[in-house]
């Protein structure tokens, strides 16, 4: 697998590791340091040190996993473990973990004495297809997904497929997920070829492909003025109904499962309203409820949800934009959708068997 | 005075409130918002409301004036306000006040949903000679100033000399002390210029001949990677002096009295090292004494200032990096100066009669 080239830095597939040991020796940092959950700390961060030495000098800093911690206030507590332990602009920063630590970790970087270099090494597979693609970092701000954060690169991206054995099987689905919108957005045959593959451990070639594909969007659309707004496909329905479960449920709904879930409700307005044929529709409702649990959304919750997509970043004043398809393959950005049609794409989901 | 081009947008003197209705109207905004504190809100939101119109429509964010409330808990404030107000990408923040204010509202905006656009009206002479121009933001943290922050570049300043006039004479010394700086590190001409005019007031002219020195600065080198460090002349003993004097005296340092002692400090280092000669050296001491009051600085306190001035931004590592001068109008960056070195700076200002 060739090394792709992102936004002015490189994503690793092959020795990814032992690229990223020869990257910190060449960079010539002043210090660097490994930000970590307590999952990859257990999991990733001793192949990461066979790979580094065993003397390898750097920092630790070990936060408690969970999106619920992607927050300002852990930010700061990232800056000041920074600044006690003496990092200088001249530091590197190592993200090793999934979307929490790369989204968090790269914006306390990017605005630590106003942006210190930081890469990722992402170990789920949401974070390999997705979060670590495209220099996006964010945290929450109450209870508002990603609402502060920057447009930050980082310096080279490390991908090591083997991360992934250790994932819960939940964790799994919650990638296929993204991989399952990139065929959806842009690859009609990749879609196919996913819906044929043992899903349960999805294979290095089709992460591959799944990168390929985000990368190509973003590179074309760093800021997210146009077609990357196709990326959100499922996102302004399933980012509310994520945000709603992380407040309401003790065993909140991963960032997959509730995009899954918006998948389907945006397939149907789709239907409705960019053309997407009922055949691909019910294609697409019987894929995602092959393969993830349904989970009850009571028409009483609609006024909270249909609130929470208004405070989406993505939107233009109180007006909410869709990011749809129009068949399999092909996406359709700038849906204004009202509440009612929302709403009734919410139902849909409720009414399937 | 010419419309001054800085990175990527205008600096507009003449006719400045006028030409920041008309930006507004043009931008086509969703939304703006005005950041103030008490006292520009006072002094200077009436002048401007009159020229966007009685009946203008912008929310109104309002913080405590005064260096210790550039945090990032106000920071966090201004953004909750931004979500409450329901502020969207395509919204705009107007900072109307001194340097606290651009940038914890540049930092603010340039980090709500990854960047929304901001302009900066400076109300300060500090903040129209030095803090609107070059694109710096950030927000104190745990006494560090400016620890964290972004480049980010408003898309315009607009230049209103008369709000000036409502300064302390404090506060217009405290700019003067960047002025002078500007005349020491790039042109002598301009300084001599500077020390035969009534300091009390400067004029528009001179305020525009500081911004245009800097400005030619900073689009030379915008990420402070070279030459712009030499805008850090009197900064690094100065900010140390700062940040002691804002954590022990009930009535602290304005900042640019404290980069006044700063400079007297490092003109002593630059006269033992980049071949300032004694002359220059009395010359400089003699315009500052002149200007500013004299401030207590024991022996004993040379451990705490040192160890402040350690975690500096500019600083690789442990080592301190100073930005000096070879002569009036010529600087001299990149001097790793020693503990001892930087403390026999503190006590040659100590001993001056
Ligand atoms: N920046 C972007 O463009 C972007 C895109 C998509 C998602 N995101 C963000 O990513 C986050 C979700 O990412 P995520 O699902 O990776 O979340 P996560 O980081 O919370 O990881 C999920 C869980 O897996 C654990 N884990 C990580 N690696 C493991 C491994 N190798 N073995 C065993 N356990 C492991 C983690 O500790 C955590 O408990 C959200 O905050 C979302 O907003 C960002
Ligand atoms: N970003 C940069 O490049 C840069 C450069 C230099 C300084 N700074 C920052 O700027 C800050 C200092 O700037 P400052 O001195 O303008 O501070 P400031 O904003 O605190 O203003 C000083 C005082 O003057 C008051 N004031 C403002 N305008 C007034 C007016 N027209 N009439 C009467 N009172 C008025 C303010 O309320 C405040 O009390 C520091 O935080 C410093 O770090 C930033
Ligand atoms: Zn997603
Ligand atoms: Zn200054």
């Amino acid at each position: 697998m060739d090394t792709i080239n992102s936004i002015g830095y490189p994503i690793y597939f092959n020795d990814s590791l032992a690229e990223l040991a020869a990257f910190i020796e060449r960079g010539n940092y002043s210090k660097f340091f490994v930000l970590t959950d307590e999952h990859t700390g257990k999991f990733c961060l001793p192949v990461l040190q066979k790979y580094l030495g065993e003397d390898a000098k750097y920092d630790l800093i070990e936060i408690s996993s969970g999106e619920e911690n992607k927050t300002i206030d852990f930010c700061v507590g990232i800056w000041k473990m920074l600044i006690d332990f003496g990092a200088d602009r001249n530091s590197l920063l190592v993200n090793l973990g999934g979307g929490v630590i790369s989204d968090m970790g790269g914006f306390a970087a990017s605005t630590y004495k106003r942006g210190i270099d930081f890469v990722h090494v992402p170990t789920t597979l949401l974070s390999q297809v997705d979060a670590s693609v495209g220099g996006k970092t964010g945290v929450d701000l109450d209870s508002i997904k990603n609402i502060i954060g920057t447009f930050a690169q980082p310096k080279a991206v490390f991908m090591e497929h083997s991360f992934i054995s250790t994932l819960p099987p939940r964790q799994i689905l919650s990638g296929l997920a993204e991989m399952l919108k990139h065929g959806l957005i842009a690859d009609a045959e990749y879609w196919n070829e996913l819906k044929m593959s043992d899903l349960k451990s999805p294979s290095a070639g089709l992460v591959y492909q799944s990168v390929n594909i985000k990368n190509d969007v973003v590179i074309e659309d760093p800021k997210e003025k146009g077609i990357r707004k196709a990326l959100n496909f499922g996102h302004t329905i399933g980012h509310a109904v994520e945000t709603y479960s992380l407040e309401h449920d003790e065993n909140p709904l991963t960032h997959g499962e509730a995009i899954a879930i918006g998948m389907i409700c945006e397939s149907w307005l789709s239907h409705k309203r960019t053309g997407l044929s009922i055949e691909e529709l019910n294609e697409i409702v019987e894929v995602f409820s092959g393969l993830y649990p349904r989970y009850t959304i009571e028409a009483s919750c609609h006024g909270e949800l249909y609130s929470l997509m208004q405070k989406d970043k993505k939107n233009h004043g109180s007006k909410i934009n869709c990011s749809l398809i129009s068949s399999i393959g092909r996406h359709a950005i700038d849906n204004i959708c009202t509440e009612a049609e929302l709403c009734s794409s919410l139902q849909y989901y409720s009414s399937l068997a």
